[in-house]
């Protein structure tokens, strides 16, 4: 029996399904969702779950400068750079059990199973929980993984405050008090490749009756902030010819960029996601909108190109009602290509399993982004209920979560010996 | 000198121009215009100034169940019906100084001209202050005159919530505390006629360069509440083709609604003033929208027409977007029309006052709808600049101001002698 097929036999579907039910009773929700949210106390004693469960198995635990948590178990080679696999265990306000926590909980399964079946791998592996992926405490996401691959600085990410005004370093000062942990610089430790697995978070391979997903990629990502001026009116008063109607102005617009959106292909993501009216009035004719925009694409030369598109409207739109238009970019994040080594390991991975596979690219921002910036990284998905992510109803089965973590352990068993 | 000469001597420019001024620093904004929302603390500091210049000049105060309030000067014959004047004093929350306060500041004027020139009327003389005229805290609008003529419950009425969940009937308690004036229970006063100035919040007497508008009555409105129900979905992941979004069921709804307006004609006036998104987050596709309809039209029966349109569009378009969608028609106003004899007394004070008149309809509501189911009564406007309104930059001349009080001095003076 090779190395790789000991790991196989050795992933254990029951553990791995009780550790999920087990952690989401860590900030558990009536609804059956999760709130867990980024360096709180339901975090911390989250982290202090895992830290057990590894101390159990004789793995070490270090906490980085940004919160990060590490378990590790060492290859033969100590001086080595490790393979790292994870996720987060932090949640939305009205999250679900598997988005973070499901990656965390597989790659210690894939520790678990490689420890079980007594392999000796020549590279450290380590299983990582990012700190505040999910954004929603401290803007922005991925933050710890952020910070780890120096896309944002450590010591202005520490003074970011939450919405009750409380500082990120000293919520994580209070999670080191609760969830106790030797420091580790991060610094100190680079991996050698980074593999994540998630839940797809999005309709397709469920529809597709496909249990894996192999990422190629995270789609970049543009937030627009659109605001249209009119003049408020008295709705009874004024003839709508006379009207400088800002919700009228802001609906043409939106109804030409989804046309424009389906007209450059499904692949393009464009979301209207907020829209206030000033003054709200029923009898006021609106004098001011503002809208968001959402637009994804795995091609930043499309998103340039919608960019545009989305400027020339406005302003075609604000022509045509008197109203003046400003787009503003709130943000720009470049797409990730995932490393095409990595990929075909997944492939091959999911291949010997037997498992049919999609590949597909990620909707969703994941810290595997940031990390694809300084290793070799990639991502495996699995099929989540209809697609709904961000919710406590979020639901997976044990099937397909223990499949993920089959491939997860092949794939971390062959980058050991790398 | 006739009775009506002294109190048209008696009618000070000087003194009702201050008074608006005074007022509208109840709410002021930074922009000149006003924020005084109904049952609001600075509703109540606008009721006790009201009542402090009756107290100076001896005029008694009452508040009613629904929070109305009148500043009485008593009558030769003190059983007799008061002639009742007046109009509201909250606003928009972007509002002007002169809608609603000038009608009842003009009113006030009325008073202490007819006790300055010494005049002993038959019948008593009432200045009002209608609750929640505006409609935008509490809906619907023209409440506290509605209640008053018994077209609105009083229960019901008071059990209405802002926004914020807070309820009429508790914000009114709050007002009593804030600005104390003793209960006279409705039932107890019967107005012998009812006379509201106004500004006309429209374009029609500037453009005509006149200073006075005799209306002949109001146009029927239909407000409607429109719910559309998608699905919540993550921006990200979700193709267009598979995403029920409300947001984008809606604008198709109100793009359809525009044109179907446009179609029927100027007079009809159709306002989308409200448009809430459910849950409001830029990467989330919008899984429920609430949007508001005012509708109006001098003509009942094409009112209803448009009624049906509304339902049939809402209907259409939930069926071709996916998302379920309930019309609820929140309240319906007939169109009114005012009293042949007042209309002819306020010609006749016009003409002895030497003013050009504008014969015109109301594009907007007034308390005065509601009064005219239970009395006399008829309204005067004047001129505003560019005819706007419900906005804080509404204004007027102090010329057409006192000119509107005079032709209210002059009519309302003959009124208690008949």
């Amino acid at each position: 029996m090779s190395d790789v097929d000991k790991v196989i036999a050795a992933v254990s579907e029951e553990r791995l399904w009780q550790r999920v039910l087990t952690m989401a009773a860590f900030g558990g929700t009536a609804k059956g969702g999760v709130n867990r949210q980024a360096a709180s106390a339901e975090d911390a004693a989250a982290q202090n779950q895992l830290m057990a469960w590894g101390a159990a198995r004789g793995f070490a635990s270090f906490r980085d400068e940004i919160g990060n948590l590490f378990i590790r178990r060492d290859g033969e080679d100590a001086t080595a750079a490790p393979i790292v696999i994870g996720s987060h265990l932090d949640s939305q306000p009205t999250g679900g059990k598997f988005d973070g926590a499901y990656g965390v909980l597989a790659a210690f399964e894939v520790l678990e199973a490689i420890a079980d079946a007594g392999i000796a791998t020549q590279r450290p592996i380590e299983v990582v929980s990012w700190t505040n992926e999910e954004g929603s405490r401290f803007t922005p996401g991925a933050m710890g993984s952020g910070v780890f691959a120096g896309s944002y600085r450590l010591d202005t990410t520490l003074e970011t405050k939450d919405r009750s005004g409380l500082k990120l370093g000293d919520e994580l000062a209070q999670v080191a008090v609760r969830a106790p942990a030797p420091f580790r610089a991060m610094a100190d430790m680079r991996p050698a490749a980074y593999l994540e697995a998630h839940i797809e978070q999005g309709p397709l391979l469920e529809a597709a009756g496909i249990p894996i997903g192999i990422v190629g990629g995270i789609q970049g990502i543009r937030r627009f902030s659109v605001d249209l001026t009119g003049e408020e009116a008295h709705a009874g008063t004024t003839p709508r010819r006379l009207r400088k109607d800002a919700l009228v102005a802001a609906i043409d617009a939106i109804t030409t960029l989804n046309r424009e959106a389906d007209a450059v292909g499904e692949a393009l993501r464009f979301t209207v996601g907020t829209f206030a009216v000033s003054p709200s009035s029923p009898n006021t004719v609106p004098g001011a909108v503002r809208f968001s925009i959402d637009l994804r694409h795995p091609d930043d030369a499309t998103l340039s190109a919608f960019d545009q598109t989305i400027g020339a409207t406005v302003e075609a739109v604000a022509r045509a009602h008197g109203c003046p238009g400003r787009v503003e970019r709130i943000s720009r994040v470049l797409p990730t290509t995932f490393d095409p080594r990595v990929i075909a390991l997944l492939r091959e991975s999911a291949a010997l399993l037997q498992y049919q596979y999609l590949e597909l690219m990620s909707g969703a921002g994941h810290d595997a982004m940031h990390l694809a910036k300084i290793c070799p990284a990639a991502m495996v998905f699995i099929p989540c209920l209809k697609g709904i992510s961000h919710n406590e109803g979020e639901s997976a089965t044990a099937g397909d979560v223990v499949a993920g973590a089959r491939v997860l352990a092949v794939a971390t068993t062959r980058l050991t010996a790398r």
